[in-house]
């Protein structure tokens, strides 16, 4: 990106619904760049202007998670093949802070959601390599901000559901959905408690052949879960509720879809959609100053000092105490001299 | 506290083991107050200074966690009179964020470990009711920096296995125990898999009458589960280990006890243990620097500030970002103006 030009250009791509635009502009949002980053708030800020079509627009925002093993990618596959006949427009977009350790999504996520991809009703990003966490954070957000502002009308936000990222989800999406596979008794399908509370439909994959009866037992003991849970505020009676389907043989999916519509539709009536987004802003809000107070460390000469510091309370020389107070007493040093 | 000669007296009495000193230095310590905090760091600089008796000590650390309802605390009370009976002084610490919510834990510690709590040997601190993240880390290292000062042999840190208070205890203990009931062959005993990848013994409660069987069970199915972990240098073969014990008839609690020292003993002779501590400090320093960094916002004027960008952010007046950006360069100013 060079200047105020190419941002309006590439505004007016995004907001036309080009994916080739939008898959631009994810880009310059995820670089690191100083100008770049510039430029991505110039572009958000006119994505949101008032004049271009994108200013109103507000996608269904799905957070889905689901640790490996549940069927995610065929999931996402199916379900966004029947939103896409059904004249939807689907993005998908993924959080996983854990990708460059595990390897492979960058390549892998466009193929192993072939037909989706191949797909001009949708638009798949893969993640992105980079591993920060306050950065995924940011990231997400404003690639979710660029897909609604593109016209699209359900937003798929897809999590590994490793560490932090089910928390960065749960503030970026409308409805929080948990896809799990048959249990066979075991306690280790990875399913904390936290997102227990967060999810507002539990859809249990692979309920077809042999798994099937399976698949009924553990949909039958989630439900059981959920029931023991405090009904929330923002749930009409009867959710949040757990599902059985299956996205091979496809049974399932048309029901989860209509119990999405039909939340998200009693939520928008009650005030919750509003509220829930709102609460959602500032959460980022606060979440940007945060970052911005602690960004001092990443600086070269802060770095150095850390490392030093580090150095001299790992082997004993100086109390945790102490060195963050020395550490501190510098970096305000560094600030106050610094042209106000 | 008035002044250093107040200190001193209380870091002698610290020093010398008087449980009474240790309560009000922890209270000292828990204090939010400017100049409690300043006699704070003064005494913990005072215990670790050569001269002292308190310098040199290093108790075996134990966390110990476990949600609601595995018998926590009648273990802690049959397994601490264990020890205390072998001649060891036992201190037990709570980190519990939630117990402002769940309430009750300030009356109800003593209570519900009412044998050893009258034990001489023993020293049990309830939880404190403060609840902010950042302030239970450092006052619960401080806490057990004291007890530690005071010659405890054993320090058990126990949490109720909520939020971040694991990765709070993990970082404060030499070795890190989880606590568990027999389970029903259902999900939700609440363990997370990033706990169990913390856990060096898993010991599975209530293995006594009815529930031995299942507790069996339960424990065959953790260390199938332990056994799909990858081997971590900090642990001789045969570890992390899961073991049956019943703290009502006492079985197997003495088999835990040496397993423990094993463990401690093994990673004391092939470095770990201090490397393990080393990294401890290391994390503590960087987290006060965070901390630090991050104080600014308490601050009356700055959570005005934040709160009315807040609200503008709330209603869509403005982007969570431009209300950031003006969040930080209000700061800024604010901190360029004081006296360098």
């Amino acid at each position: 990106m060079a200047g105020r030009a190419d941002v309006a250009e590439l505004a007016a791509g995004v907001a036309a619904g080009d994916r080739r635009a939008l898959a631009r502009a994810i880009t310059l949002v995820e670089s690191g760049r100083a100008d770049h980053r510039a430029d991505a708030l110039a572009l958000l800020a006119r994505l949101r202007a008032p004049g271009l079509p994108s200013a109103g627009r507000a996608a269904l925002r799905i957070g889905l998670s689901g640790t490996p093993g549940v069927g995610k990618s065929t999931f996402i596959e199916a379900f966004g093949l029947m939103l896409t006949a059904a004249g939807l427009r689907v993005a998908v977009l993924a959080v996983d802070p854990s990708s460059a350790r595990s390897g492979g999504s960058i390549l892998g996520d466009k193929t192993r959601m072939e037909r989706l991809s191949r797909d001009p009703m949708a638009f798949i990003r893969p993640s992105p390599s980079q591993a920060q966490m306050g950065g995924v954070a940011r990231r997400s957000r404003e690639a979710v901000a660029l897909c609604e502002a593109a016209g699209f009308d359900v937003v798929l936000i897809e999590t590994v559901g490793v560490g932090q990222s089910e928390t960065v989800v749960a503030e970026l999406c409308d409805i929080f959905v948990l896809l799990l596979a048959p249990a066979g008794g075991d306690e280790l399908q990875g399913v904390k408690r936290g997102i227990m509370e967060m999810a507002d439909l539990i859809l249990v994959n692979k309920a077809d052949g042999a798994l099937k009866p399976a698949a009924m037992r553990t949909m039958a003991d989630y439900a059981g879960a959920l029931g023991l849970l405090r009904r929330r505020a923002q749930d009409p009676a009867g959710y949040p509720k757990a599902l059985c389907v299956s996205a091979t043989t496809g049974e399932g999916l048309a029901g989860a879809w209509t119990d999405m519509q039909t939340l998200a539709g009693w939520r928008r009536e009650n005030g919750h959609w509003t509220a829930r987004r709102a609460g959602q802003a500032r959460h980022w809000f606060e979440e940007e100053v945060r970052q911005g107070l602690l960004s001092v460390l990443g600086q070269a000469s802060a770095r150095a000092r850390l490392d030093g510091l580090g150095a001299a309370v790992e082997d004993g020389r100086m109390t945790p105490e102490a060195a963050a107070a020395e550490m501190l007493d510098a970096l305000r040093r560094v600030d106050a001299s610094r042209p106000a």
